[in-house]
């Protein structure tokens, strides 16, 4: 089990929040039990057995006693918190983020979007959060940001911040009334929804472009055997 | 934000244990979109910010800017880590609880059981864990406990540990599949179906009853106005 420098209390990542997945998800969101989509931001958490950090090899998945047929990656803008934030609002929240990193969320393929699959989501190490924070204060607007990451060097998702659903304030604000964020929390902002399909022994690095700070924030992983 | 001494990584919660609600649950259950009971354990997470202590005020949840109608209360039996525990046999799964202690789980009353419900369940110092441990050398039989639970002095739920669907040894065996325990982690086994309700300034306790160490293991706590 590796250890993780930034986060220390909880990470929160939300799901469903790329806006290309969400339009497309429409006629599933019309089915019972739920029959509309969501209004609220859809949460989970990926536990403390999960946190790895950059350059860590992460452990393929085992269930049922064998190696897992396939896994899946996104990568994530996630949000740093270095105070408190509880019930702030859309135009207050960036003041609360002390930096930006990056948060590689390796999982099984999720078979339904239904009950946040705790099985798929939580393998031991499968969260890695980068290990370079930009401050905030090197970050004019997060929304201007685009993450991109690559498998063995092939770009497989080039992901802008804008596309996602709800943008960061946002987020942050609607998080911070639902539970109070501490110190050591990071929120993962959102993953495209195609996640990408890897295989033992890829290498996956995801960047942040479109800051001053580009090429400060990477996350390099490379997947066990 | 109080603290708690005893977890430390991560609050595993058991829902949908009891078999009383189990049971009377099976006409929704076939209904879309799973059309069966869950073959796995349904389990969610109470993060950092949920966590509490024996004594402690527990907050009078807040939503949507206001003072929210009402709030439900359950309590459990729980599982406290000393070692890491990955993978283990249902056999040998006893072997790694380090002691015995109780959780209190104050929420939201449930609208439905499908994707568990962030917004209830994570309310700041929503989750008081006990400050004893029994030691697991002083319980015998974990199946044989019981969990006892009352509001300003009325028993509202007792709950014998072997009503549960999955038994102790099962599900931490279960879990370890799942996700990695940890030193500090612990499992809350599950709590009866119906939560019983709290108002503003109840006073709630909890107490294992069952074993030699009964008495040594209580939890009590006020609500907020």
């Amino acid at each position: 089990m590796t250890k993780n420098p930034i986060v220390k209390g909880k990470l929160v990542c939300v799901a469903l929040n790329d806006s290309e997945q969400f339009n497309a998800m429409q006629a599933e969101f019309s089915e019972a039990p739920y029959k509309s989509a969501p209004t609220q931001p859809v949460l989970y958490f990926k536990p403390h057995n999960t946190w790895s950090t950059d350059g860590a090899e992460v452990e393929w998945a085992v269930t049922e006693g064998q190696a897992a047929q396939s896994m899946v990656v996104g990568a994530s803008l996630a949000v740093v918190f270095g105070q408190e934030c509880c019930r702030v609002s859309q135009e207050e929240a960036l003041n609360y983020v002390d930096g930006y990193t990056l948060v590689h969320d390796f999982s099984l393929p999720e078979k339904s979007y239904y009950r946040p699959d705790i099985k798929g989501k939580c393998l031991d190490t499968s969260a890695p959060v980068g290990a370079a924070v930009v401050p905030a204060s090197d970050v004019q607007d997060p929304q201007a940001l685009t993450v991109v990451t690559q498998i063995n060097g092939e770009t497989v998702n080039e992901t802008p911040v804008s596309q996602m659903v709800r943008g960061v304030a946002e987020l942050i604000s609607t998080i911070s009334y639902i539970m109070t964020l501490q110190p050591g929390d990071v929120i993962a902002i959102g993953f495209p929804g195609q996640r990408a399909p890897v295989k033992q022994g890829d290498k996956v690095s995801s960047a942040i472009a479109g800051t001053a700070s580009t090429g400060l924030c990477e996350l390099n992983n490379q997947l066990g055997q």
